[in-house]
C-alpha cells in the first residue's frame, strides 16, 4: 500500500538526484532542502505516503491546496528531486518508512544525497565528510570530497535510509557536516549546499538568502530543532564512536 | 467489517454535504454540527461502525433508544448529513478512522466539510479560511473563502480526513476558524455555520439559538473541551507553522 | 475459539432471561445476579471462555470443583440464566468480550437485562431508567419502566454489549440505577431486582436476605468497589451527559 | 513450534505424576519440586520450549551442559515426573505457557498435581486444601484432603494451568497450602510433599534435609521471592474471597 | 527476510570458529573480538541483517563506506570469523536475533565461541569457565578448560544464542570470565583470548596491544559499558544462583 504517488507526471526527469530533507540535528537537512525549493521554485512532485508517516493536511500560506507531510518536488531543467518534510519521522516508523522511500529510489534510478548534521565543536567553517553506499564513493570522489575523519554511526531516518541503501546495493551518498546539536544551523546548511549539493547536483545554489534569512529560521525552527535534540540518539544525526577500529 | 451502517434507508439523498463535528480545539466543529441537528430537527440515518471507536453506548433523555457514539443525521430536504461525534477520536486509531468514513465519502458521493479551530489571538469576529481537496476548491472560490494567511498543519482525526481525502482524490473542503484554544466557543461555530457550512451547503441556519445558550454550552462542554486541550498537538487543531515556506 | 461452554446440557431452557453481573459501579449488578444464584438455588450452567478474560481459577468453600472466573448459572423452572463474574473485565478486552457474549446470545434467542449504576446523588429509594436494543423496548414499557430524564452514556463492559446488541439488532434491556459511586450499593441492587429484573424475568425475589446482609456485602466487596472507582470511566457506569442535544 | 523437546527417551514412564514447581507465593512449588529432584536423584527428561518463556542457558555447577530455564526431571522407577524452572513465567505470558503444557500433559496420560502457596496467617502446621479438575478430585477424597475451607481464586501462571486443566477436562489436582507471603518457606514445602505429593503419586519423600537446609534456602531464595511479591496478584498465588457465594 | 548477507564470496573457509562480540558485562566480548579483527587485519565478510537489529549507518574513520553496525570479519588463512557490533542487541529482539544467526550457524558448519562476563569479586588473574551445547563440550575438555564451580544463568542476547543453539542441537563453545560488571575489563578479554579463544580456534594472539591500549579502551567504551550495566539482568552476563540444585 505504501508508495510514492506521483501527482506531476509531466515533469520529465532522467537519472536525478534527489535531496532528503528530513528534520534531524541542527535541522541541516531541512534548511538545505526547503531552501533549494524556494530558489529554484520547484514544483510540488508527489506525495510521500509511506507507512507510518504521521496523517496529517499541511496548507501553505495564501493557498487553499492541502498536502501530505512528507512530500517531493522536481526541478525538470536541473532533474533535481527534494524529498520535503515538515513532521519528524518516528525512530520507530524510520525501518518502514527507508525501505518505501529506498524501493522507490531504486525503480526510478535516482541518487539520493542523504544530508545528517555532526554535533561537534567545529571551526569557522564547519566540516563536512562524505560517505557512501554502492558506487556512490565515485561522486565524493570526484568532488574530493573527504571521507570522515573519525569513526562514527548516523541514527534516525537517515541512518536507516543509508543503511537500506547498503542493503539493496543502491548507489548513494551521505553528507555529514558539523553542527550546532540544539538550534537551527543555516551556516551548516549553507556548506552542504555550496560544497556538497551543488557540486554533486551540477547546480549552481546561491545562499546568501538563507544566511540573510538566518535569524528568521532560527526563529521559525528553534522549537522543531528542541523536541529532536531531546529525542537524543534516536533522531538523525551523526556521532562519532571514540576508540573505534 | 469496519464500516457505515445506515438505518434510515428511506430518507433519500442525492450527492448530500456532510458536517464533520468531531471534538476539537475549541470544539468547534462539534457545537455547529451539534446544533445543526437540533435546528434542523434531523433524523438518525446511521451508526458509524469503524474500527477503533470506543464501543460505548449512548441513550438520549427521555428516550429508551440505544445509539453508537458516533453517527448519521440526515435531512432528505437539504440533501444534508451530520457526523456527531459524543467522544473524542483517539488519535491512535484517526487513520483507520478516516480510511473507513472516506471510502464510504467516496462511495456515496458525499461533500465533506471538514471544521477545524486554529487557537490563535483573535479579534472581534474569528477569522475562517477554507482549504481543499480534488475540486474542493471550487466550493470556497464560489463563496469567497479566503485561504489560511499563513502556512499550517491540521492534526487530530479531522487532519487524517483531509489527508486521506487527498490521497483518494476525494472533493472536500476544510474550514478553520480561528478559537479559543482551552474552553468550547460558540461564537466561533457561529462563523463556521454562517460564513462557511451555510453558503456551500445552501442552507439557511438561524444562530441565535446557539449564542443564547452559549452560557450553557460554555458550562457543559468544558471538560470535553479542557481534555482535548491536555491531549495537545494530537487532537483535532490547525496550527500556524512559522517561517513556513 | 473463544465460546460459552455449556456443561449443563440437560437443563432445558426455551428463550430464558439472562442477567448480567458484571463488576461495575455500585457493583449493583454483580450483586443482584449473585443475590439470584444464590436464591434460586441456581446450577452451574457453564464456562465463558471469551479471548481476553483473566484465565485464573475459582473455587468455592467447601468445594474441590474449579471453575473459570466468568460462568453461567442456570435456573430450568424460571427460564432464567445469570453471568457471574469474580473478575473485573479490562476496558481493552471489552471489545471481543461483547462480540463473544451477544454471538452466543443471539444463536440461543436468549433475552439479556444488561445492568449498571448510575453514580448519582439520589433519593431515598434511588431512580431506575431503562433503555432498550432490537424491540427491547417494549418489555420495559411493558413494565412501565421509564426511560433516563437526562442523556448519558454507559461505558466499560456493560457499555460494550449494549453497543454490539444495538450493531446486531439483538433484543436487549439495559437497566440503569442510581447509585454510591465507590461503595457496595445492596439498595440500587434491591431496586434492580425488584422493578426491573423481577417483572420482566417473571420471577418473585425475595430481598429481604439482601438487606439484611448488607453489611457483610459492604465489608466483602469494597476492595473490588474501590478498585473499580479508580480505573473511571473506563469500567461500567452510566454517566449523564449535560447539555446534551 | 512451542513444545516439549523430549531429551530422554529412554526412560519409560506409564500414567506418570508431574509435579509443578514453578515460582510462587511462598516459593512453595519450587522447593517442594527441586527437593524431589535431589533427594530421587532424577534424571534430566526434556526442555519445555512454550512460547514466551525467557530465553536464557543455566548451567549447574560442575557441569558444562547448557540447559533451558524451564524444564522435566523424571525418576522411571517412581513414574514421576518434576517440572524445574529457575526463572518466573510472566504473567502476560501465563494463558501461551499453560496451552503449550496442558496439551502435553493431556497427550502423554499424566496427572500434574499443581502447587499454591496461600498467604494466610498460619497455625503451628499450615493447613492444606485439595482442588481438582476432571476426576482429579478422586484423587484427593482418596486421600482425605480436604476442600478449602472458603471460596477463593488462584492466580498466575499456576491458576493459569488450573484453568486450561478445567477447559480441556484434563485430570488434574491442585495443592493449595497457607504460607508465608513474602519468603521461602520450607516448612509449607514440607507439608506438600508429606501430605499430599507423597500419598498421591505414592512415593515416600524424606523431608529432613529440606528442613536442615531451611536456613540455606531462606538466604538462597529470598530475592527472588521478594520479586514475586511485588508483582503482587499477578504472580502464582491462592487468595480467598471473602462474602464469595 | 532476516539473514547473514555474505559480500566477500572469494573468502574460502572450511568449518571455521565464530568469535561472538556482542557487548555485554564488562565488554569482555566486544573487546576480544574488536582486537581479533585488528590483530590479524581480518576482512569485512558480510553483514548481519537479522529482524530487530538497529537500522543505522556506521562508518569508519578515513573510509566512505557504510557499513550494518552488527557484521562478520574473516580471516581465511585462520579459518576465523569474528561477529563485531557497534550496538547493543535489545533484549526484546534478542530471540529473533539468535534464532537467525544460529540457522545460519548450523547451515555454514560453524563452531561458535559465545562470551560473557561474570560480574564478581575476582583475583589477580579472573577465573575463565566453560559451557557447551551438542558436543561442544569436547572442545573444552581438551583444552582443559572447567566448568562453573557453580550453577548459572546466562541472560541477554548471548544467553539467547546458547538457548538455541541448545534446542537446535548445534555444537557450541560458551565461554564465562569473570569481569567488572561495570567498567570495560581488558584484563578479562585477554584471558579469554589466551587461555579460550587462542587455544580452541588454534589461533596465537599477540595481547600486549591489548593491555597497552587498556586506558583507552577504558574511557572510549566506558558509556556503552555504563549503558548496559543499567540494563542489569536484561543483558547479557552471567549470574550466579546460589543455592542451585
Amino acid at each position: 500500500m505504501a508508495h510514492v504517488q506521483v501527482h506531476a507526471e509531466a515533469i520529465d526527469l532522467d537519472s536525478p538526484v534527489l535531496v532528503e530533507g528530513l528534520p534531524g540535528a541542527g535541522l541541516v537537512g531541512k534548511i538545505a532542502a526547503d531552501h533549494l525549493v524556494e530558489e529554484f521554485d520547484m514544483d510540488y512532485y508527489g506525495a510521500v505516503r509511506c507507512e507510518g508517516l504521521p496523517e496529517v493536511a499541511i496548507y501553505e500560506g495564501e493557498q487553499s491546496d492541502i498536502r501530505p507531510p512528507v512530500r517531493l518536488y522536481a526541478d525538470g531543467d536541473n532533474d533535481l528531486l527534494v524529498l520535503q518534510s515538515d513532521v519528524p519521522v518516528s525512530p520507530t516508523q524510520a525501518s518502514g518508512f527507508a525501505t518505501c522511500i529506498t524501493d522507490w529510489l531504486d525503480e526510478n534510478d535516482v541518487l539520493p544525497l542523504y544530508l545528517s548534521g555532526l554535533p561537534e565543536e567545529k571551526k569557522d567553517i564547519p566540516d563536512m565528510y562524505g560517505v557512501a553506499t554502492g558506487d556512490g564513493h565515485e561522486y565524493i570522489e570526484d568532488q574530493g570530497i573527504v571521507p570522515p575523519r573519525q569513526g562514527g554511526i548516523v541514527t534516525g531516518p537517515t541512518g536507516a535510509l543509508l543503511y537500506h541503501a547498503g542493503q539493496t546495493g543502491l548507489d548513494s551518498v551521505g553528507l555529514i557536516v558539523q553542527t550546532e546539536a540544539q538550534f537551527p544551523d543555516p551556516e551548516a546548511a549553507r556548506v552542504l549546499l555550496e560544497h556538497g549539493i551543488g557540486p554533486i547536483a551540477d547546480i549552481d545554489v546561491e545562499t546568501d538568502a538563507l544566511l540573510e534569512r538566518a535569524d528568521e529560521i532560527q526563529e521559525a525552527r528553534e522549537e522543531l530543532a528542541q523536541r529532536l535534540h531531546e529525542a537524543g540518539e534516536e533522531s538523525t544525526q551523526a556521532q562519532s564512536i571514540r576508540g573505534f577500529q
